[in-house]
């Protein structure tokens, strides 16, 4: 578990899918191509099967469309959104890979303040195979940089760290802003004025016990530890909710790492984000889930899972009859996502079933 | 509790003291003149009484060598440490102001990435004049910042955040190492290089149940909401333990803060740490710390302070209690500090008469 002495690339080429939801063609790739080419992409057509997204010659890809989501998860394929990047979870659910590089098409490369494109993959794979410190706060961030280190008063017991599943990360440009947010600061969702453009030069562990926004925009995970986890939930088309999708899949997946003694990252790397979506669209969308929030969030941060549970798998079948006993009484939408839930962890056992040890995961150092 | 629209400086001129423990001539003030000159100074003398002290012409300060602190403590005096930094809590318990800020004397300013000399107090008066965030993560950092906003997923019942009682502030140059640290890296130790000169730009709270490594060196805080926890331990001489005053005041500071539901942001400002401390000196005060380092975290981590604690006067006086109960299984020492713990309180209470609501404070939202 100690770092490289320096990121090679590309590293991982054959445990590490880039898994992409879209609607459109995929030119943003030919930006990427640098850094994307050598690995293997999983694009998930959200919307009408009938469109043909067309995708930069030289790319080695797998496309899945509505009809292929139906016809390899059968009445399972309930489970999986539709109209809605919630859809992206299935990538994680067919790849066969350790690895996960989730991206949204409207991202580009990013430039750090001295103008070097930034090549956020790389970034990613340091983070997810350098270890985390969930226990116990490092002032001067993360320990395991090149060169840095662990401050006076950062107990020598921690400094091993655990093993890292998630490593989530942040843009340029357009933030990831609520509708709301979008309303009310039009000016920073035009433009390219600071501080959208702030770039903080630092990757850190967030502590355990402490929930985050996840964005799926720019994140990437260690499949094994933590894939069954990363589910986006009921959103979009017959559903009363959108834009939800990834605060869900991150909110689940960090009360999991939590008790399964592995961390989470976020910070570098930045990505470019070019566009913000259309406010009032996304109000609709966001209506359910901002006040829905309010309840959710307590939820998450009051939920402890059995000791029996060692796994990802056991963990979120766990969650998942929390979410009906405690959620459910807010909304009946919630007894419906308990039941996805589980549907879920049934379609990734059936495609991914257990190899040795592979699930089974040291729980780490819990003082 | 809004942010100001734009740092003011010089401002809470007649609201903060800096204090400085040393014990040699205050050289260091000449480059900092144009930012504290406006401000009183308390300066705590370690060491022989009888050398005299040098401060720079132009300065309004107040002296107390170890012959004030006995006239003035009378027996209570037991619990100012001698010949060790802790003495500098002296300063904190004499001041009549609402805020600190502590700095050492081989700290200088230090420039930002564009060359612009950092107005350190500026920046710690704006981190504590804004709320902070302790129970939930925003990924963009401090969401009070000028033109930052909480991102998409933050519940907007948490948005007002909560009062700020400390801001920790970094070091560029030389990192705060350890001994053994300090030992095994040695080049960091003496040079300049990257990545002790890594300039983060990112003022966060940090969350509600992580403790962090807290560093005297550059440290600001709201003597009002958090004084009577600032205390400094028994270090130094006649006590076999060093160099962990500020880090035993920052554990007992933060399961105080988290109780009453205040906040604590670290980053932002920088300041440049001169000269590293002698490496084999500081192993030899650390010592008997780093081994029982690994039982205090532990301890601070599993505390539990009664919901009738609301103030940090209550709060630190059950501490106390709980370090004599549990600690004091490890080492007399400890049963030693837990009754200078009683006398610290003791002396804060009789020089600091409780004023009208001052130490009675807004738990805040802690869902």
């Amino acid at each position: 578990m100690s770092p490289p002495a320096t990121i090679v690339t590309p590293s991982l080429v054959h445990e590490l899918d880039i898994v992409i939801p879209t609607i459109r063609n995929l030119d943003f790739l030919e930006q990427w191509r640098p850094f994307f080419q050598p690995y293997h992409l999983i694009i998930i057509q959200d919307g009408d099967p009938s469109v043909k997204i067309r995708v930069p010659d030289g790319y080695d890809y797998e496309l899945h469309n509505r009809n292929d989501i139906n016809r390899i998860l059968g009445p399972k394929s309930s489970c999986i959104s539709f109209k809605d990047g919630a859809c992206r979870c299935f990538g994680f659910l067919v790849s066969k890979k350790k690895y996960i590089f989730t991206i949204d098409d409207d991202c580009f490369v990013a430039k750090d303040p001295s103008g070097h494109e930034i090549n956020a993959l790389a970034q990613h794979i340091h983070n997810l195979l350098t270890p985390a410190t969930p226990f116990f706060f490092n002032t001067l961030y993360d320990p395991y940089r090149e060169g840095a280190d662990f401050v006076r008063g950062y107990p020598f017991s921690l400094r091993e760290g655990v093993p890292t599943a998630m490593s989530h990360g942040l843009w340029l440009n357009i933030p990831d802003y609520d509708a709301p947010t979008q309303l009310v600061k039009p000016r920073e969702r035009n433009t390219r004025s600071w501080p959208a453009d702030r770039y903080v030069d630092a990757v850190m562990t967030i502590p355990k016990g402490t929930l985050f926004p996840m964005c799926a925009m720019n994140l990437a995970f260690d499949r094994e530890l933590i894939g069954p986890a990363m589910y986006f939930g009921l959103m979009g088309d017959g559903h009363p909710i959108g834009r939800y999708d990834d605060m869900w899949a991150g909110w689940c997946a960090k009360v999991t790492c939590d008790h399964l003694g592995l961390g989470v990252k976020t910070g570098l790397p930045y990505i470019s984000h070019s566009k913000a979506s259309n406010p009032f669209v996304n109000l609709k969308k966001e209506y359910k889930g901002l006040f829905w929030q309010e309840d959710m969030i307590p939820f998450f941060q009051s939920v402890t899972l059995p000791k029996e549970c060692t796994t990802a798998q056991e963990c979120y079948i766990e969650l998942s009859k929390l979410v009906k006993e405690k959620l459910g009484l807010i909304d009946p939408y919630f007894e419906k996502l308990s039941d996805a839930m589980v549907t879920w962890i049934d379609a990734w056992n059936e495609l991914n079933p257990m190899t040795d040890g592979a699930a089974m995961i040291d729980q780490g150092s819990t003082i």
